[in-house]
């Protein structure tokens, strides 16, 4: 048998890595899918004694670990449309993400990005509601695309707004796919398709809903673009 | 054995369908592909026997079969980009349709539509380069898509035009996507899925590269809508 | 920030689009799928009070959102079996769309496209179960497809009746490939590839189980041909 | 090491099992996909000298395949269309199979299960190009349908022929799906789903162009049903 | 308006087909999926009263469904395994289909297609559990196959036994891929896949888990070797 | 008709966008795939013309095209292993993009990423031949991946290296799946879905095989992180 | 009627084979999905009187079926997270087989596989929570992977894990692709696919989640490697 | 810039990993698929002079990189039917594996398998042409499969044969599915799902046609199951 990893913490039903912002800077995250309310409980529990000082995030919550997630933790603040808690302070936001949506249905996801973004010390500024089949809404914030450090561009369906978006302006974007759609969207499979074969040059792709992953990304763009 | 069909010439090699326009009002057709130049000559041929007064047209011709019928029939009418031939005088147009494409590798589909419509009825504007991720271009065309009294939209890769077009006009609109691209397009399948999630309403889609289905479709649209 | 937009009405979980109709001519439709009973109404009755003259659709309603909405909405005209509600006076009828239907598990697509046509303006003609393993019942009404302004033809599993339709009439044909079946169908996948690659010229194709697209195009061929 | 088998012939580059027709009752049988002209040869000429007085059978030979056997073995019957050829006698008819094909496309499918189908023992009846986009064709050879004792039904692109042949008789059918098509047929996955999802009951399917499958099993059905 | 069909029976939520019989010599069938207990006792009773001369079958019942059958109609029979029930005297059997089949998970699928084979009056040998891994229970019943006049066999999973099986006898054979399996078995797929590709020769498939359709086919094929 | 518009050069074959830089910053670019030679150089002529002061780009280039590029542009510089030229003074680096490949097969695009950040206006520093089944090679570049601004990792085959990069360092990170593999690679599928499922957050991903995207991306982030 | 069979026990709803062991050497197993829990009491009584020396194990066991075997049988051993139980004495373990996992989400298929070699008559070696994004963790257990006989690999998501271990020795290796993940994971095909394509010789692949047959593979690699 | 690896050679268009036996223990090998002729030839003579005492494999030689080795290494041996060569003695062969093919166009990889297994120290019995549809030989050659270390199963098409030999035996069991057959076969995907979906417990799979990879892992199980 190995020795206890020092940078670990064992929970008897998991052990908790709280040691990755040492090695890429980034907070500690749970991830809810899977784990019962008391488990989500108890590892931001444990994370937040290891880092007092900065927040930790719980994403993919159900509504019953939201609502354990309150009880238990009062200091938890809870983002519902995200399905997401934190605990403990979120750093002051270094650089501008615009996070930019197509349509009602993609909040969850672009909600979750802009948390995420925020937890990770970068500033958002949201767009939401501005499709493809609508041009004047987003013609109307062209500018606030262009001055924003890095651009995360959520849409379902036929995921055609990254392109759109894309061509508008030179800013660094990163296309979330959402399972919004319904038939031959194939639970996302569409969307992301369409963004991996974007004609506008220089947009990257996160998996389908993954709106944490592509605020991770979108945060270290945004703080180092602005340090 | 069943008695000889007067509704079909018997070629030897093929039975062809010489009553369809009393069945649905169009033009006679050869579908070029997996045929020899031979083939398609004799075709084109019995086809404008019987029907001296319109035009019989030849799709998905190879460079040979466009060689051979130049050399044979020195009355077609050639149109390489589409990879096509006319046999017979194409009628005077009824209606518009504008033809709509978004990138230079989407021409071959984008002529097959054109002639095909001309030779189906209809009338043709062709407005080509105007891809989502340069807007200004589209934008720039908007009455001329308003005008029309149907719409063929062209696009490979991500197959994101048809939506933005859709959101511009109420016009009917056909979408034809292209197995232009490589990689996660799939040979088209991108594009196709793509507008098949259009979020604007009132997008009607057919097979990749099928230009002509789409200006059939288009032609009979325009010649009704202007009658 | 940017200025409110006269075009939207900002209902707090939503920004409502109340611009389209000087858009693209179509009324306002509500997409019910993912909104709750409460939020069906609230848009529903913005968008009546802006349009009180012309109706407003709303669709794809779970029971519990036509329960609310006939209880909240007097006013409001229940469609169940299109699983749609409407509110406020429909056009008269301009041109005529047959929808056709291959089997009774189709009937609500096919009721869906029927009420999108008479929201849009367009008149219709109903032809049910008419499955092609059947021919007798679909010759029998051949007089009826010949006269339409355009077809719309919804069919589940193989997806074969607007091939067999297509070839009897030449008249615009908008198929609408349903999720009836099994085990290879895929959710509609089959009859939508079917659809894709009929073998009858002019055929084009909506999205799996989208009656409401199909709808809004063929109202839109059906008036301007009528006009 | 194992005693050599006398029910195999060793040929060094094959083992060929020359006692299936003990097992099965069917004749021997060459498949020249990825085999040389000469090992073609080779084999049938082993086949034919343990077998004199049936006839052997070579399916999916290449052009050049054909070439040498014809030259090797001036006894061999080339069917050109088939792809196939046969070497020593095939047996008298017993019972009918109506093979209806949908295109002339299709033909070398057609051919490749009608001389299976002979080679097996069974009789013929080909009926060709009577696809559902002209149901004039096909209603007038409806006798020759129900007279049969088996059906293969060929089609590709939305394979939605033996659904109609399907709902005009009983006969026990078996649809072959070609790769005939482009773009969302995928290479025949179109034909073969919607096939599989045939409305009409009763219809069996085989792989993709598999006209040689087909063909053994209608024979079975015919020879047994005429005994 | 056309006229009333003397063909159909309209029951208000569906036109019952009651002239099937006529054409392909098949009893009425009443596929359940989808519909509610009422709807399938009243289509069960309407097509009994046409045809009291003979079975009415009805697949894809329900649990409820088959409760109410049960209350309502006293006089069907009911077989739970199969989730289907039949109404009128059964006809006497004609010819031998040996239902074969893989693992205990599959006897719904083989229970639906024995039943299926008896209403459509072919006799039924029933051999389960003989599944490729367990080689010795398959080549026990060797004889009992080779003296069918058709063979049905239903497996899951990989979807090997046709294969097996069709190399031990001529008999024709039809395969029924099952949705038994998890992971890559996408559903019946891979089964699907297996059967389609089978190395016997004279395999034919029906879709994943219709058990009814091949029992249709196999009837046919009984019922026409034995006369 | 509308007027010419002066932000693009109609060349006949195609209308080139010269205006590009204004809108995004970025250079021009020629996608050779599709193109002949003739218009390869054409098209690089007249961007070079319009823009002297600056690289443009040409990828996807055929071994034709760069020998014909090299005889009629004798200033233009050839990459041939990224398939690539250009024309034209290449900016000076502005920050660091490590540009990381799995094994020998994927340097055509790690070169086109590469050479596409370059041209872009970014640094480079290539590391090679570094896959995670010889885990030493990549932990001995360890500084020299956390030292860069971004990171573009380039994988094929099961497309695990970025996320063991991942896990290293917190530098924002773009992944290219490339088509390198054979079965069930899926011409690059496996890859792609690796790294989009990817354990390590906040990675990102382009089409397979697109270097030239990944490029443009990590030179903006390069030149905005180095401002 | 054929003989009732020896090796076989027929408990009315299924025939149970108790002659495996003969043939393979392996324990008796009941693969729980899909039956009830008193059917899965009666299995595991029957197997157990026909081998009380030696364990039977039953796996993919419901919430429900765990507690009625825990009721009915009380010498069962129950193991939760593997979903599974077993009967009878558990054999000595012969070799060392380490089963590996990625991630917490991927325990009850970790379990599951060290659980069935156990039963099969090998000896485990647990090593949970070494994701390929963190390599550290992985790097300090590297004796331990070289000292088994056999390792099992564990892994959802882009399933890199078994790549890197892989690359570390030359010991056999199973890897297991689990269905942890969402949007493009696609229910394990992602892992399964990486997984195939791994670019570490030696690397074989199993069923998504499939730990059983994992671990019945890897005990008999164990006890023949040790004996 | 890191320093020299002295684990690694460089050649300028690829760096050599030397140093793999001493992680893995495994021989040195070149996959050909890509590399020109000369590249091949150049690694197998850098690897032959690092490792002259035991051999040197390369895979997927194109007939032209055969014909340069011949020439350029006369100490070569070559295997035509594998695609492969070899430098430098082969090992004694510690343990055998059976190596088990479906039919004659199975044998390049079941070649490849045999050769990998060779070089890879282990002793090989080949046992070819016992496809699932011809039993009577598998079944003669069961002592043979029961006396082997190590079984590799190599089949194209439905893939069946490793359920049915996994159900004759207890011997560890690698599957290889062979691109063999056409159709919905998919390139082999139709065997790697019934391989993956096997009902014989304890069967493990790799890539499509990697036969390098099975002979590797089989190596590895013969070696230490002997040793």
């Amino acid at each position: 048998m190995s020795e206890p990893d020092p940078r670990t913490a064992d929970l008897g039903f998991a052990r908790v890595d709280v040691d990755r912002a040492a090695r890429t800077g980034d907070p500690e995250v749970v991830y809810g899918e899977g784990k019962t309310p008391d488990q989500v409980v108890a590892i931001l529990r444990t994370l937040h004694e290891r880092h007092p000082d900065r927040a930790v995030l719980a994403t993919r919550l159900s509504p019953d670990a939201l609502a354990v997630v309150a009880r238990d933790l009062p200091d938890a603040v809870l983002d519902p449309v995200a399905r997401a808690a934190t605990l403990g302070p979120i750093p002051a936001p270094t650089g501008t993400v615009a996070v930019v949506s197509a349509g009602t249905s993609d909040a969850p996801v672009a909600a979750e990005a802009a948390l995420t973004i925020r937890v990770h010390g970068g500033g958002v500024d949201r767009i939401d509601d501005v499709g493809v089949a609508g041009l004047h809404r987003l013609l109307a914030v062209r500018d606030r695309l262009a001055e924003a450090d890095c651009l995360v561009v959520v849409a379902g369906m036929e995921g055609a707004l990254p392109s759109v978006v894309g061509g508008l302006t030179g800013v660094p974007l990163v296309a979330v796919p959402t399972s919004v759609g319904y038939g031959a969207s194939f639970g996302g499979l569409s969307a992301l398709l369409g963004m991996l074969n974007s004609c506008a040059p220089g947009v990257t792709v996160v998996n389908i809903d993954n709106g944490y992953g592509a605020g991770v990304f979108a945060a270290r763009v945004a703080r180092q673009s602005a340090r």
